[in-house]
């Protein structure tokens, strides 16, 4: 496979940038692209800016213009070629550098940017590319010390120690790139020094393949794992070191180990923040396919003679468009969110020691160990519901809806699985209100997320006063509700804590008493009012364009709604809600901020939407023509019309005539 | 691939059968198996008989001793070559015959029992199975004349007709077995005479492929739709008739066409019952695994030095054990309706045309279109659990979670969409009201499941009122609050309904806009009263064994408690609920319930688990050999420890020493 020079594909991109955004091709999604309330052209730009949208087009273009990224929709490669296909474009990857230091240094967004592109062409390519180049790199550049920034140079300079993993039960599973390729890898590991002394966790940096050969150091014991549910170019690896090994530690022991822990609770932070982005990217994917899809296809309708297309139905509105508002919401967070992660970053690099650094700290660990439940679930709902609302064309392969739900499944897992995580945050916010109690000052945290329990004794007295569903088609309704649904869980789940506790339970068990139905949902409504109010505020922003405004406000208030109605009992338990109104009001608003957004659901789509090439999903495509793509994709694929291999065996030896007949 | 002839195998059986129920392996799931509350072989009995638990295993232990049903866990077959597989092994079920015609009178669930075995092997193979002997035949024998019973004889004694699909458009997709074998299919198509009046939908068989040949029929193009997401076992195919063709009638078309589509309807509730049943069966693979590796899979704990099994988690147990009770309340449900089917099925062989039998007709496809959205959702988000719980072997492939996941969606779509056929339910209860209303007469099915509907009144106005936590947990509380839920949905659909109509909308408007949170809910709701109830009367039932009462009594409290919870909302809105009590009760409840269960969990799926062989997961065997299991597949996997084939390149050519460092 030929490789253009990367020179090439750069001056096309500036021969095309010039032209702008361009317009989509003429076809059957016209009438709803004409209904939009706003231009999704403005759109973007409010979103993305000029820099990014020049260079997605750069990267989607570059990718589209090498035969190396060429694929064909459905296709069914054993996993042994995926492997091999992701390394090759993950090396190509390298020579294209997409991403410099100093892009980065002047706008770190573009990194994220990237792996959002690589990750709507391939999950298994982008987590190829980003473990070689972020996640390896970062960890020692967090965890290192100075001469660890140079230790593939400075082997011979560094002190010898010897890892040993005593059986099987101790080998490490799922380490990504070390299947096939990897030569080096990060190990944690317990240090004992010669005296007995267990000294910790530290990170080592061990040499598990020769990289002349590939062949397995000796010592090492390096496998793949065989075939994963998804993201299957990605080779992850499981190691053991059935005899000893030599390696080299990355720090003095010497250092305080609270403050070891500490530190390394910001670095960890960072994955979990790019995964709540990760998983909005898939649901992103999912979104555009099924909402193009239900704008064209269509089925019965008043009428004996006209069929409407699904998306006329209250139903398949319901079923849709509420996660469409999760997009936008989620998008607002985790830009904002990662702009919050950089700041701190920045902090680590300054070696600032402040109180401040230190809360951000604390508090960007708490976020994003909800952040990433909630992102990576949102999305495992919302590309199955994509799944399901566009039946039996939804489960074709070839429209990667089994792909992005494959994809993205792993997200809920890695970086800590969704509901453990959850008690890092009900933790963070349990010490927020012991701090108060106990008369440590005001509760008050660096991105403010926790400054209104401050209010908590007012919040809880508030109740829900809406006197219209007009009314309640404003975000601010949720938001308000959202206070005091967090306030109110935080006071029971401290109360609950405390009950385990005075029954004789040790910590432990209280804690592991208190997660169902208290801590575990004060998480979630935490997060989700995080979400909600930075998605407000954005509204209210005077920067943000007065067209958008008012289609960025519907979205805000279903969003709020939406994920509200999975809190109502409590809101009744807790006397907040009483009587029929409210979920009446709630119902009817949500309702009607769906009808009110299914004529703009095509151009919020093609807002999110990368170029068909990148979506690769024949009932997704910007065109509309559903069933040509469709079956123009069909007819592309192998031996379609063709007999099986094996027809003559079934033409000589199948059933005999009438042993079909019913047996009842 | 040798086949070893059928006798052995029977041979081999019939001396197996005298050992009765197999023991388990010892191994680490002893703790827990030592711990049960109840004899899992008394379950096995009471539940299946013995004659079903000797067929089972007869037919088990054949699929295992046949080189040709062989397989790895996890192993990556390429789409052509799973299909030839299928094909082959198919065949060989046919000559195998389980179950004969005989066999089928005398007890005809020995068919589902056999379709349960096979799908828990593979669901490709028992569909393309059942799409030949069942489907195909049901089809021409309930909506075929008699001439037709023999049709593939007397093909030339029949009148021809010409079918035309006009378009692409027109294309049928998803024709199970279609997509490279099959030579005749039932095609359904409006009849136009040549006087152009149309008569509506009949059934034609016609023939698509020559027999001989494989090759398609003049006139027909007939293909494969290509990869899905999962049951790729099965060719679903594609296929048009770009040009007239020669096709064959099943019916005169002087019949009544509402007594046509009436009659029809008992024989597409079929399909329903049996995919209902199909999605229960994917759950109880899902919970095998997901048990047995929660209670071998140790994670922290109490003490330093000792991890405690992840199962004796309070949240890992509220994931998992509500699935389980699920299970039980299913199976019992998917049993008894089956038999009710059966039932209907053997009037319209007798030509019943009774009253009695026309209702019974009405009733099961009510039922029926709500316990297949309830069924294969309930499975969906279950196997989702399971895979969850498992952590990241649960993404593994070999661990079949993901298999599951994707054999089991297509329950979701397939014999009519969830969402829509919910809607054919809701109609039903609707129509009872009105006959009630209208002064029709009482409220009175064939199987009762609307019987309490005639209290309707009464009903509304009872309240909830129990006063602890232990009177909570008995399925009589959640039976007495469903009753009063269906009440209420359905005087609120028909409220809804009626305001749609009178604020000037058609009928079609009208019941698109009461689907949300009125016509659906109250279709599921009705269908959840209605396996708790049965499940209910079993547990009252004097037959049940008095040692399986305790166990089963949980189960369907927690099953009844837990679907509870998604409804609690509107048990507040309507006032059934009223303050803080009824959450605090039934979340209380629930917890303690799982805690209860949690020692009997792997004793229950004990109950419903197939042989290591048939479940094909490493993490799930009976041994609970969980790491062991584990290593040893993983080190069987294709070329674990080898470098790939492209090691060369990568070494000759990949990043440059030091381009790694970190960025930030």
């Amino acid at each position: 496979m030929s490789v253009p020079a990367i020179t090439d594909a750069k001056y096309v991109l500036e021969e095309k940038m010039d032209e702008g955004i361009p317009d989509f091709p003429n076809g059957p999604l016209d009438i709803y692209r004409k209904k939009a309330s706003f231009s999704w052209k403005d759109m973007i730009r409010f979103l993305d800016g000029d820099e990014i949208i020049a260079f997605k087009q750069h990267v989607f273009r570059t990718l589209e213009s090498d035969p190396l990224f060429a694929r064909q929709p459905g296709e069914d490669i054993p996993v042994e070629q995926k492997r091999e296909l992701t390394f090759r474009r993950c090396k190509q990857l390298f020579k294209y550098d997409f991403v410099t230091r100093d892009d980065i240094m002047q706008n770190p967004w573009k990194m994220t940017i990237l792996n959002d592109c690589l990750g709507m062409y391939d999950w298994s390519l982008g987590a190829k590319y980003f473990l070689n180049k972020g996640m390896f790199g970062a960890t020692v550049a967090n965890t290192g010390s100075q001469r660890h920034l140079k230790f593939v140079q400075d082997i011979e300079q560094m002190m010898e120690f010897v890892i040993n993993s005593p059986d099987f039960e101790a080998a490490k599973f799922w380490v990504g790139n070390l299947g096939k390729t990897a030569t080096h890898s990060v190990v944690f590991a317990q240090l004992y020094t010669p005296d007995g002394q267990c000294h910790g966790l530290h990170s080592f940096v061990v040499q598990v393949r020769d990289p002349k050969t590939l062949l397995a150091m000796p010592g090492v014991m390096v496998g793949d794992m065989g075939k994963k549910l998804g993201q299957n170019g990605l080779d992850n690896g499981t190691s053991s070191c059935v005899f000893p090994s030599c390696l080299f530690p990355n720090r003095t022991p010497s250092q305080d180990p609270n403050k070891r822990f500490g530190a390394s609770l910001g670095a960890l932070s960072g994955g979990r923040v790019s995964i709540t982005r990760m998983a909005l990217v898939n649901l992103k994917l999912a979104m555009t396919v099924a909402v193009r899809f239900s704008a064209t296809r269509r089925q019965f309708g008043p009428k004996e003679d006209e069929e409407i297309p699904v998306l006329e139905y209250q139903l398949q509105q319901w079923r849709l468009i509420p996660f469409l508002a999760a997009v936008y919401a989620l998008e607002h967070f985790t830009r904002s969110f990662s702009m919050n992660f950089v700041e701190f970053q920045i902090g680590l690099l300054m070696k600032d020691k402040s109180d401040r650094q230190a809360e951000l700290g604390r508090e960007i660990h708490a976020m994003s160990c909800a952040s990433k439940p909630l992102g990576s679930w949102t999305a495992q709902r919302g590309i199955q519901e994509c799944r399901e609302a566009c039946g039996g064309h939804g489960y074709l392969a070839m429209n990667r809806l089994g792909d992005m739900r494959d994809d993205n499944d792993p997200n809920c897992t890695y970086e800590g699985d969704n509901n453990v995580l959850l008690q890092q945050t009900s933790n963070y916010l349990l010490s927020w209100l012991q701090h108060k109690q106990e008369g440590r000052g005001r509760i008050e945290s660096p991105l403010e997320t926790v400054n209104f329990l401050e209010d908590m004794s007012s919040i809880l007295q508030s109740k829900f006063t809406v006197g219209s569903v007009e009314e309640c088609m404003n975000s601010a309704v949720p938001l308000a509700a959202y206070k005091w649904l967090v306030c109110f869980l935080l006071g029971e789940s401290q109360r609950k804590l405390f009950h385990e506790k005075s029954s004789g339970l040790g910590d432990f068990e209280a804690r592991n008493n208190s997660q169902v139905y208290y801590c575990r949902s004060l998480a979630i409504a935490y997060i989700e009012h995080t979400v909600l109010q930075r998605f407000h505020d954005l509204i209210k922003d005077e920067q943000t364009p007065a067209a958008l405004r008012s289609v960025l406000g519907r979205l805000c208030a279903l969003y709020g709604l939406w994920t509200l109605t999975n809190h109502m009992a409590i809101l009744y338990q807790g006397g907040y809600f009483s009587g029929r109104q409210p979920v009446d009001f709630i119902q009817t608003a949500i309702l009607a901020l769906c009808g009110q957004l299914k004529d703009d659901a095509v151009a919020l789509v093609d807002v999110i939407a990368p170029p068909d090439f990148i979506l690769n999903s024949p009932i997704g495509k910007a065109d509309g023509e559903l069933y040509k793509n469709l079956w123009s994709t069909v007819m592309l694929g192998k031996n379609v019309l063709e007999r099986p291999s094996w027809w003559a065996e079934f033409c000589s030896d199948k059933p005999a005539v009438g042993s079909l007949r019913a047996k009842l």
